[in-house]
């Protein structure tokens, strides 16, 4: 007698059931559950920087999908065997590279909730509770960053403000860009889009840029104005100012503002009421970009680097970096909503329905530039309830005093300097030329290039160990190495062990522990 | 001796915690497997249409987030009590409205992984895995489609095709759209943005015209070109021809068509061969949105429907809607690559890496409008795995079967006609005049706009018992109800179930039931 082979069983077994049955859900969702758990215990295990060379997956996957079902058993185990050696370790505690992308247990449920209910919020009328709660706690959000009413919903629906999830900064600023664009255009005329004028410091995020390339801003008025070390990379209002008059002498139409709080770079804030009083004598619409660093602003010691908000046409930040939100989940406030509304809403007859008729109701499609939307207020929802305002600050205040417990170490080692303040929980450092030169002639004018070299060698021999991950900038033409503070799971072990990493790999770099005498081509080789 | 109060231990030892600690993830992840395996046990039983009232949730939630954590007990009470009430429930097996938005147990995994991994692939050095699995998928399930080879990736990278996930359709419409606005004004300078025209026809999805305005087109240009019943509400190449002449003739230029497989109104085909043939001719860039219906079109018996693919230049489905790949899923193919990067590409410094340099890798940030992206490669790869070609040809046969046999429910009552010849697994169907105006002498002219409101009223009475959930559109003049059929747990019985609630609502509304003789103007009453 014969019998079936087993995953012809198997395969039999998947066949037959309906691919949302609730029990095979509930064991396959608790498989899932532990392996993410296992995970995150495992983490601080694998090399934080991925160690795979390009291509390395498709030597391990087949060619084409399979013709019929695998066993979620033999999938995880691919997952762990091909998926997990080619991930960069976001979750890591050791990870500091980038801005974080601050996983947490709420965040996840939230998500887990948004997913396992797959309703598609595009307007009120299919699934109220979508645009319901995501108004609510976008009041919420806003009030523990105390911004102006303006940017709230108010009870009457009177304000004209409110808040919207984006999935990221960049669709927030398209968003606000195209809503400034269209008013602008229909006062004078669309034939004059190539006259409009949008404006940034060299430190804003490359964000802005494509969404004005996304907007059909003409490349030649993008203007980044160049910012320097005595502004500590914030952008002047006096060159602003300049910037605009010059523009205007030219024909051209000053439209839009992107100032930031926190940049990418090195945290710099731009001095958001000057600028904001600059970008009013000239009716440019204000966005504050906010994305790293506004969530700090929940803990009233850091609140005032958003001091002069009240005077921007809209804000921003990303509660999937800094908020223990899970990716995506961009948090955006405006002042005139009709403005975003009358740029972005659409009304066919197939998604016609009393509620949006009745206007009583927000219908969040004509917010975003996509019509499908995920129910993402559920994950910001479950964070700020599990934790509370009172445990978010304290998370926030820990990475800080973390930040500043590496700025300490840092100071205690002269062959390193920090170089911008650090103002947040991100840390710029180098090695000093004075370290590197001590023992070598080189040509003076190449002393900056040759440090920025061997800072860029020392980062790179710090990340292919695979110990910790941190990124690098350049300002003023200085390479520095960006280490932020922000992975949820890092403690301040992590950070006085990072340092030791970095340590080791500056003796060797520099042939410190042996005592050679090491030259700067020798570093460089 | 006095005792603290338990909620006070409670919110110690949640203050204690790490909020990734893995543990606390385990046994609150369990939960919500829990909470959402029962959910889906008693989905059935929920209206499925939210039946509140607009702001319900204002008067259940606090005005503000709270200062102190709240268990994740108390949280899920709160989300059966205050938010399922305001679902409409788009996984209830009696959904019909819109398009499905069909999950499943692998779609719903495969989020969680990438969720709980949370990296943020936007470029190969910042998760090398997402970058790679995605392009391997994307592969797949184009050869699944049986995609030209133009639009895959090549073994050695040549082919400049390739395929990316985007949120939704109307960012894969902008991004291409975008790209082919620079690919044009590059030719004929930026100064002629205004010159630019986009086609479509009056049943192409409200996505396309938000897309072109995002854009910079002149709205002026935007041409939604009539459709009647004589083609099934197809775009006609003559038309799309004579279109495009007069406005060469008016001196404007010929951008861009988006063409249709499956419109959201009656899920219409657009006949791509014969238009792409007018489209090269004015070099036109064409774009297939078959967001609904090309998931289909990996059963060979539909795959005809996107016949002349290979002279488009983009195509684009929604694995999100009818694919079991929780939202958000879209999957977008492009010919030439480069155009997209080239229109939206960024390249800051912070973002440098080797691979990026070593041109081996993809960027995918640079296919898309956001930097930051999830990981959604995942979900669509376990779906293709766990449920296998065989499966998903099943799945979706098992609807168009579903919905041919509603159809012939339909035709077994005198009372209703089809209005436009059922394509996939949606049926467009209406109360036909001669049953409304039986015994009732109404003016001629009003026959057609009576007709139209009775159904309407129709609609809303059965979706107002919350019994089951369609949603309506108008073509040629005609209101017509719209049963798609698509949700996972739907079940022969569902359909079966969801016809008698439509006669039932049916006879109370013509008063056949008691046999008295209704006017119309008790009916519209």
């Amino acid at each position: 007698m014969g019998s079936l082979p087993a995953n012809n069983f198997e395969s039999m077994s998947l066949c037959s059931q309906n691919p949302l049955d609730p029990d095979e859900f509930r064991r396959q969702g608790h498989m899932i559950i532990d392996f993410l758990a296992d995970y995150y215990k495992n983490v601080e295990k694998y090399p934080v920087r991925s160690q795979v060379e390009p291509g390395y997956l498709k030597k391990r996957l087949p060619e084409s999908a399979p013709y019929n079902p695998e066993s979620i058993e033999t999938i995880l185990e691919d997952v762990t065997n091909d998926i997990i050696p080619g991930l960069t370790h976001w979750q890591s505690p050791n990870y500091f590279a980038y801005f974080p992308s601050s996983g947490s247990i709420a965040g996840f449920l939230g998500e887990m909730l948004s997913t396992g209910f797959n309703v598609v919020g595009f307007n009120w009328m299919s699934s109220p509770a979508a645009t319901e709660l995501e108004s609510i706690v976008m009041n919420w959000l806003g009030q523990m960053l105390t911004l102006p009413k303006s940017f709230l919903f108010s009870s009457d629906g009177s304000s004209g403000g409110g808040g919207v999830l984006q999935g990221t900064t960049c669709e927030a600023i398209l968003c606000t860009l195209t809503a400034a664009r269209d008013k602008m255009l229909n006062k004078i005329g669309r034939e004059n889009i190539n006259k409009l004028v949008v404006y940034a410091s060299d430190q804003t995020h490359c964000a802005l840029q494509k969404a004005a390339q996304i907007a059909g801003i003409n490349p030649k008025n993008f203007r980044a104005i160049a910012t320097s070390k005595a502004t500590n990379f914030g952008l002047s209002p006096n060159s602003l100012q300049s910037t605009i008059l010059a523009d205007i002498e030219s024909g051209l139409v000053p439209l839009f503002l992107c100032a930031t709080v926190g940049t990418t770079s090195s945290t710099a804030v731009d001095p958001i009421g000057p600028l904001c009083a600059v970008a009013k004598l000239h009716g440019i619409w204000v966005h504050i970009d906010a994305a790293y660093a506004g969530s700090a602003c929940i803990c009233p010691e850091f609140r005032h680097f958003i001091d002069g908000v009240e005077d921007a046409d809209s804000f921003s930040l990303n509660a999937h970096k800094w908020f223990f939100t899970t990716l995506d989940c961009c948090c955006l406030w405006v002042k005139d909503s009709d403005s975003l509304v009358k740029a972005l809403s659409t009304s066919p007859e197939y998604l016609k329905n009393k509620a949006t008729d009745s206007k009583q109701v927000i219908d969040y499609k004509d917010w975003q530039i996509a019509l499908s939307r995920r129910f993402r207020s559920m994950k910001l929802w479950l964070v700020l309830r599990s934790y509370g305002i009172a445990n978010l600050r304290t998370f926030l205040r820990s990475h800080v005093k973390m930040a500043k417990h590496f700025q300490g170490l840092i100071g205690m080692d002269n062959r390193f300097e920090i170089v911008v303040p650090r103002t947040f929980a991100m840390v710029c450092f180098r090695l000093k030329p004075a370290a590197i030169f001590r023992k070598k002639i080189v040509e003076d004018d190449h002393i900056e290039a040759q440090t920025n070299e061997v800072n860029a060698k020392l980062l790179e021999s710090v990340n292919a160990s695979g110990k910790i991950y941190m990124t690098h900038a350049v300002v003023g033409g200085v390479y520095m190495i960006r280490f932020a503070v922000g992975a949820t799971l890092t403690e301040e072990r992590h950070v006085t062990g990072a340092w030791k990493v970095v340590q080791e790999h500056t003796d060797a770099i520099l042939g410190a522990l042996d005592g050679k005498t090491t030259t700067i081509h020798e570093i460089l080789d």
